[in-house]
């Protein structure tokens, strides 16, 4: 047998890290492949593995959660297969590593945007899926998912903090949360508010900063969840 | 064996146009259930039928034209299940005269709503996938959509006349269409727009009219496609 190259070894390394070894070790090659390479790159790939990862997390969802709405299910599928959520994963598997961009790419730093790192976890969903199938390719989504399906909150995921915070409000019949500007700072193009969030059944003020009046509202309603959900209700 | 019921021999008879004897019936009667009847309906069958549709006809297209870009593979696969064209295949199964409506939905006639149908169409893609697993599900989406993907051309495909149009005068090298307005007509809130379309390759305009100048250009345009493709280019 000849020698391993040094591609060949880097492949070998990434399909043990993944934990499925390729029959055919070009699939994982045009996955990691970006469209910055020329025209044999992983962008078809990833348009059908878009559609696997969807598939398959609703279909996940739908047998661990017998019990919730459709509604639901389309949230919480939401938050798995966005592109945040395959950056995150695709970052556990370093796949920034091993991607295959073109010099204007790596020199801008494209390796390490979400985006590209997203759209090549899909390519890889889709190349297990023609190298080994359905059953294989199934194997493989919910090993990568494994740690986010398991101790999933179906009633959290997905929801941004002052819906969450809301919520909690209402199911105890208290008051809901009241948001005021306490400042605006800045130039117009670069404006900083400063926000507090009060909850009148804690009696406390929790407060934020952010590039928007919105922004700088979820992160307080955040900062109040973080004390309810701790049970710490009454340390104001 | 007893007689069988009315709703077990209306069950019977969409089940031989579908093509597919469930094992157990309930997932049928399950995928034809509005929600109108309340909390046993076929919302969540939906929320599965969408995403395996999605996933079976990216996989469809990605295998049968190997050399699209992943840009035509999402414009095809948007056209083909968008809910248009479901509720399209819906009516080919007489689909609305099995749904199970309240009495509500069927007064307001929900039951021809094309929403409605393509909805359950979803529905009962998931509910055969429930009843016989991934291939029977294959083995009917490949069917109910046999003559959409048999003669399908994805340089058209969910393109709209106006893109269409400048495509094929590119092609040629000829000029682009003009496009003007000849008049506007009728009150602020229900103008008519006529338009025309000259295409000096024909040297040859076309007129449409319609609610909105967009509308109007597009249907003009349609005009123009359907002489230049019968290759009638000089009948002008």
């Amino acid at each position: 047998m000849g020698a391993e190259t040094e591609q060949e070894k880097r492949l070998r390394q990434l399909s043990a890290k993944l934990g499925y070894t390729f029959k055919d070790p070009s699939f994982l090659v045009r996955a990691l492949t970006h469209r910055s390479m020329g025209a044999k790159n992983n962008e078809r790939l990833e348009f059908l593995g878009d559609s696997l990862v969807n598939f398959m997390i609703a279909d996940a969802l739908f047998h661990q959660f017998g019990g919730i709405s459709e509604g639901d299910l389309s949230r919480v599928r939401a938050h798995l297969v966005k592109g945040e959520t395959l950056a995150k994963i695709g970052r556990e598997y370093d796949l920034s590593d091993y991607l295959m961009l073109g010099p204007g790419e790596l020199k801008s730093g494209g390796y390490r945007r979400s985006s590209i790192i997203a759209d090549a976890v899909e390519a890889i969903i889709a190349a297990v899926y023609e190298d080994g199938g359905l059953d294989a390719c199934r194997d493989f989504v919910t090993r990568i998912y494994q740690g986010r399906m398991s101790d999933l909150d179906p009633d959290k995921v997905g929801k941004d903090p002052k819906t969450r915070l809301q919520e909690i409000l209402q199911a105890r019949q208290a008051d809901l949360p009241e948001y005021s500007v306490i400042s605006v700072n800045g130039p117009a193009h670069a404006q900083e508010f400063t926000i507090s969030c009060f909850v009148g059944t804690m009696d406390r003020k929790f407060e934020a900063v952010a590039t928007s009046r919105r922004k700088a509202e979820q992160l307080a309603a955040e900062e109040a969840l973080q004390v309810l959900e701790k049970g710490n209700d009454d340390d104001g």
